[in-house]
């Protein structure tokens, strides 16, 4: 069943990657009558198991090719696809949005750093690392500590390692758990003979990140949402406040302008995301991620068009949808997997959060449980920017009950409002 | 792909018919983490288009049978599923969800209207007919003109007649139009010999149709949003305006409340859908649906939880969701096939909608489009319930348009608003 059906004059998007952000896009296709089709390595990621039209395989050549036959564009849910198999789909007429020549920009750093770093646009001080000794003058120069990070493949604290002095490292790569605390020199040494290119970068001292999200369509048309606070733990990002709370105009304006701005001159197509450090001195760009990011799922329900949306309607190019907020505060906090399985079930904690909190929204992305994993997410609307500490509090409570199946302010079924009680009510 | 997974303790719904109400349910399920399994005739129905997890056949008892194997809970996208496969399903341990014995009142008119009489609850007189001669006495007892009603299988103004003497009929059956004009004698006999069980009912004279639209889940629990007017042409519903434009609060809380009174009476499981005539001299019952309804789609974007998601959590026995509204105004209008086809694919169609009106929000089924065929719907919605003719000719318009091709005020893409100028403007 699927694809054997008669032409309706619907276009078909082919994504690259079957994760939670390709599951997500699916719920914005069927709205819009079309097809996701997904490039998927295993049929229980996320999106196969939501979307009939899945292409099994890797993104390789072949696989990318299966993917394009018949797609109106090809997008991404991840960047890990080689550039070389990109400009191979380019080249035979595939629309590939965003096009390799912006795409690399959100994959390599060092790519990235240079040229906004030519733009004139504000980054922290790096520097390409090529030798252990370089790492130490970095140092030296800038002042301890730096972030010492590989410049393809890092996420979510990956990849990216704090150096105290030239003698010792902290690393955030819970992928290398051999690299905490070994000696810079030998740490360095050890990356390079892996072949991982490296980047330096001095160690910002921030009062907090933003989030700046941007759509841009071939036609170049540009649309921004509201710039976000992303809250960070241990690396990752735990809840995205929108708007960001306190954030003053002008540098509200700043941080979209720098979006667009960088949508434009490096011709992205589709999703652009801007993370952001917020200093006395200003604003930073730390990263960029040309796809749904994560920073924009609250924009589902907060949003009149949500990323995912905006994403399908940019790539096919598209007018963009209004992306004002449909409340005056929203909280989207991350469902990572528990360091300890809970006893209930993932149903059963559906069950008893919707029973405390009815007007939670829960996203859950069918995925099984690993510590630190995101599994899913869930948002809460405020009807006040004063009420911004309580909607925290309760997209906390219920990220945290999902993940560990305890309330971590220690509420009890039988302290609450009796369920009993509201049946019937209206 | 798609049932071999690994157990991750997340439900699977089984719903009997694959059309736009699955699809829609398709996009609730996705966020809940669930399976959305759908019994479906054809591979190109709006449903088996965008869920993997699909059983090929009919609603006969083999195809509800496989439908159900590992489901837990099986409902419906159409009422058209005879009771005794139902039945059948039940006595093997099936959650069936409404329960054959609700969802009767959904099925046949004269069980609805006898049970509603029954319960005291206001509805037009009406009488079951068996002979020709039963009509003309109903018309003589109570005035004509008369509405003759198929007690079982009408929809969409389909198994309608409207008798304005003994003489004369005018079939609004547009599946027969040999019955119109016919003599009513020589109609009703054609139908009872055919084996159409029939009702007749007075012609209500009202002032309008509002829809009340409550979830129960088999606790008990129940949750209403708020009473909508259905706006009709030609016996099919071309606009929803949510909340009911000038409904008395009184008469909205009765409209709520009958239909809170149906659904716990009768045991519903799951959506209720009460469509009401509102006339001088008080609210009469018209029909009853007991799925997802076309009267609730405004609350995809217009209320904190959807009918579908509500749908959902019902048959699942979850807490139900928050009903609050997310505007003060909100307008959903069907797109129908129109009588010619446009020269323009609708993919184009979708295209200048957005450009002209970037804030209506866009659903299409994928069908193929046939004249007063549903294929779609749009929602827009309001900051000001003053703004409600405004919202509604956009609605209208963006409807007219994607169903035609044409705008119904003459506006062309040149008299409006530059479409390059928005470029870059966030």
């Amino acid at each position: 069943m699927g694809t054997s059906s008669p032409r309706r004059d619907f276009p078909v998007v082919g994504m690259v990657g079957g994760g939670q952000l390709a599951r997500m896009t699916q719920q914005a296709a069927i709205g819009l009558g079309q097809t996701l089709r997904v490039l998927a390595v295993a049929p229980d990621e996320p999106a196969p198991l939501v979307t009939p039209d899945v292409v099994p395989g890797h993104a390789d050549l072949a696989g990318l090719e299966a993917l394009a036959v018949g797609c109106d564009a090809v997008t991404f849910d991840h960047e890990g696809v080689p550039q070389e198999h990109l400009r191979a789909l380019v080249a035979k007429g595939v629309a590939v949005r965003p096009h390799p020549d912006a795409l690399i920009h959100a994959q390599d750093k060092l790519v990235m750093r240079r040229r906004l770093a030519a733009m004139g646009l504000p980054i922290p001080a790096f520097a390409e690392i090529t030798s252990p000794e370089q790492v130490a003058e970095f140092g030296e120069a800038h002042g301890w500590p730096v972030v010492l990070k590989a410049a393809r493949g890092g996420y979510d604290g990956r990849g990216v390692w704090f150096l105290r002095s030239a003698d010792s490292a902290d690393g955030t790569d819970s992928a290398d758990g051999t690299s905490a605390g070994a000696p810079v020199r030998s740490l360095v040494a050890e990356l390079l003979a892996a072949g991982t290119p490296l980047l330096v970068e001095e160690a910002v001292a921030m009062r907090r990140e933003l989030a700046a999200q941007v759509a841009r369509s071939p036609f170049g048309q540009a649309a921004a949402w509201p710039v976000v606070e992303t809250v960070q733990e241990d690396g990752q990002c735990v809840q995205v406040l929108a708007p960001a709370p306190g954030l003053a105009e002008e540098r509200a304006l700043e941080a979209q302008g720098i979006a667009l701005r960088i949508a434009h001159e490096l011709d992205v197509t589709g999703l652009l995301a801007v993370e952001l450090f917020e200093t006395d001195a200003g604003l930073l760009i730390n990263e960029l991620a040309m796809r749904p990011h994560n920073s924009g799922h609250w924009t589902i329900e907060g949003a009149r068009t949500s990323q995912f949306e905006q994403h399908l309607r940019a790539v096919l190019d598209y007018p963009l949808g209004t992306t004002t907020m449909t409340a005056p505060v929203v909280v989207m906090a991350n469902v990572l997997g528990a360091e300890k399985t809970p006893e209930m079930t993932v149903d059963e904690r559906i069950h008893h959060l919707f029973a405390r909190f009815p007007e939670v929204k829960v996203h859950l992305y069918a995925k099984g449980e690993r510590p630190l994993r995101k599994v899913g997410h869930v948002t809460v609307l405020g009807t006040d920017v004063a009420a911004l500490a309580e909607v925290r509090r309760k997209a906390a409570l219920a990220a945290d009950w999902l993940s560990t199946g305890e309330w971590s302010d220690g509420w009890s079924v039988h302290s609450g409002a009796d369920v009993a009680e509201l049946g019937e009510r209206a």
